[in-house]
C-alpha cells in the first residue's frame, strides 16, 4: 500500500543507539561548524511530531554568530558557559505566547479556541507549555538524527533571555541546547544512572 | 575510537520518515495485541535521553486489560473514546510529584537539592512537569522507533484519572497515548499543516 505500511520493524539497533541507547549529551565539541541549513532542517524534521490540537507552540533562535554568542553566554549559569562556549551553535528553545494566532493556518477547526485562548494567560502557558516542551524533546531527537550531537541546559537566566533576545515579542525561553560535533577528546563524562522499569512502569 | 564516533550521518531516510516524516497519529488500531515485554521495552529506549539533572520524573502506566480499560475509557473526552476503544493499549503519561526522592539513586551531587524541592511543591510541579514533558516527546518516538504506532490525545479528566488510578500515590496524569498496530483501513487522518521554518526558526 503505501509507505505507511512498510515500518512494521522500526529503527534498526544502529538507529536506536544514535537516538537513544548510545547518544550522551556532549560537553566538549569540535571547532566543525554547523551550517544555517543543517540547522534549518533540525525544525524540518522535528515539527512532524505531534502536539496537542497541532499547535505547534516552540519557537527556535540558533545563536551562531560571535556577537550573539557573546550576549548569551553571560546570561547561562556559570558551570554551563563552558560548554556553551565550546559549541559552534547554540539554540535558545521558546514557546509562543500567541501560538493561537496561528489557528487559522495549523488547526481551522478549532477557530473557537482561538478568543478563548486570547483572553487567558494561564491556559496559554499551560497548552502552549506542554506542547513546546513535547516538542523540545523531539527537536533533540531530531538533532541527533541528523547525526549532530545535542547537549541540554535548563541552567539560564531566563528573564534575561527575554529581554535580550525576545524583547517586544510574545516568545518566552524555556531551554537552551548546545548543537555540534562532538570534540575528539573529554566530549563526554561517564553516563548517570537511568531509573529501572520497575521504578517507573505499572500496568493495569 | 568507540561507537559514539561511529555515525556522523545520524539516522537514513528510512529512519527518519519512521519517527518523523512519515509517521502519522493512529485513528483507528488493529487487533494486534502489544505484550507487556514490547511495553517495557518502550521505558527501556526513552529513558536515555536526557532530562534536567538527570531527575527522569516521567512514569507510566500501560492500561491493557478489559477491566483496566473499562474504568480508562469514561475518563476520555467523548471524541478521544472511539480511538482508544481499538487500540490494544492505552498509556498513561504521569508526572512523579516525589521524583526528587530518587536524587541519591539518580543525582547523588544534587543532595542539597532533595530538602528545597521537598519543601516547594511550585518548583516541583515546574521541574518535574518540564522534564516529563520532555520523556513525553522521547516516548512518543520510542514507541515509533519499536514499529508500533502512538497516538497521543491531551483530552481527558486528570483529575479523574488520578483519583481512579493513582490515589495514594505521588503520581500525576498528563497525557495519555494510544500505542498499537494501524488498522488495515481508515487508520490515518490526512495530516494537518506543519508551520514553515520562516515562522517558527531565527538566527543570532
Amino acid at each position: 500500500m503505501t509507505a505507511l505500511d512498510d515500518r512494521p520493524l522500526g529503527l534498526d539497533s544502529s538507529a536506536r543507539a544514535a537516538l537513544f541507547t548510545d547518544a550522551h549529551t556532549v560537553q566538549h565539541f569540535s571547532p566543525t561548524p554547523v551550517s544555517d541549513a543543517q540547522l534549518t532542517e533540525i525544525w524540518d524534521l522535528a515539527r512532524w511530531a505531534p502536539t496537542a490540537a497541532n499547535l505547534q507552540p516552540l519557537r527556535l533562535l540558533f545563536v551562531r554568530s560571535a556577537q550573539g554568542r557573546e550576549r548569551l553566554l553571560p546570561l547561562l549559569d556559570e558551570k554551563n558557559r563552558d560548554r556553551a562556549a565550546t559549541a559552534p551553535v547554540t539554540a535558545v528553545l521558546a514557546r509562543d505566547d500567541r501560538f493561537h494566532d496561528a489557528i487559522p493556518q495549523v488547526a481551522p477547526f478549532l477557530s473557537g479556541l482561538q478568543p478563548v485562548l486570547d483572553g487567558n494567560a494561564e491556559m496559554r502557558a499551560q497548552m502552549g507549555g506542554y506542547s513546546a516542551a513535547l516538542q523540545a524533546g523531539y527537536l533533540i531527537l531530531a538533532v541527533r538524527a541528523l547525526g549532530l550531537a545535542a547537549g541540554p541546559m535548563a541552567g539560564f537566566d531566563k528573564a534575561g533571555v527575554d529581554a535580550e533576545f525576545f524583547a517586544g515579542t510574545s516568545w518566552r525561553s524555556e531551554l537552551v541546547v548546545n548543537i555540534g560535533h562532538p570534540a575528539t577528546e573529554d566530549a563526554y563524562r561517564p553516563r548517570m544512572p537511568r531509573l529501572a522499569a520497575e521504578d517507573v512502569v505499572r500496568f493495569a
